[in-house]
């Protein structure tokens, strides 16, 4: 479990240490890219949402392993809030360019709550999981209701 | 470098252990999870063939990482082709439900290179992550010559 872990939060780790300058050739490369990695986070954050709340048994092995792809998702995702994409198909806000440091702050939280999810995710601890993945979807919550269009 | 290529592995080989089973509530919902991983992996190949390419500067770290990153969505991605997912807003061809052995060997194939690539990924080795990268863009080809519509 430690070794995963280890793993999980090295790739993480990884991905967040990748330059962001000139990784999209354009604007629209950016958001579809933001776009695919949040409907696979919320796919995974989904089914671990699904075991927590009741609605398909609890499987320990399973909600690591969907937790741990939300991780790495997690951090993929913010580097491609690129200066120059809050145009087009995209409901991303000005705010998020125009208001540079509570965009940080909201990121860093996000990746806060997604790494407290992931220390637990292998516990097999349901109430710890459970409590763990509500303040992601916290994080979530007041992030899309700050940055995102409705 | 090892601990690397394990965490990688073991994360590769948590995603193909996921039971596919209701997995996807609705049809186009699977549809939108595999092109938003072939988004991704689009993207960080794209990153990796601009280095074995030449068009932008070989950095034996970085590429790694876009190797790594190419290596989990890649074992994500395939479970997402589920049955009845054929129609609507995709370019799935049916064959890939009724040429199942066909199908299911092509994933391998895939997969299998894509393994390999990542085996050279943290190398540093270009000419070797070169031969690699090649190998994979001919499985990417070879698989939507055959099962994507154009």
């Amino acid at each position: 479990m430690k070794r995963l872990l280890l793993a999980a939060a090295t790739l993480a780790g990884l991905a967040t240490t990748l330059p962001a300058v000139a990784q999209f050739q354009k604007p629209e490369d950016a958001i579809e890219y933001r776009q695919s990695a949040m409907t696979i986070q919320g796919h995974h954050l989904g089914r671990v949402f699904a075991m927590v709340n009741g609605r398909v048994p609890f499987d320990a092995k399973l909600i690591g392993e969907q937790i741990d792809i939300v991780a790495m998702i997690n951090r993929l995702q913010f580097a491609a809030f690129v200066e120059g994409s809050g145009k087009g198909d995209t409901k991303a806000l000005p705010e998020i360019w125009t208001a540079k440091d509570k965009w940080a702050a909201a990121v860093a939280k996000s990746q806060e709550d997604v790494q407290k999810l992931a220390a637990v995710g292998h516990s097999g601890n349901l109430e710890q999981i459970k409590a763990a993945a509500g303040a992601v979807g916290q994080s979530c919550k007041a992030c899309h209701d700050t940055f995102r269009a409705k």
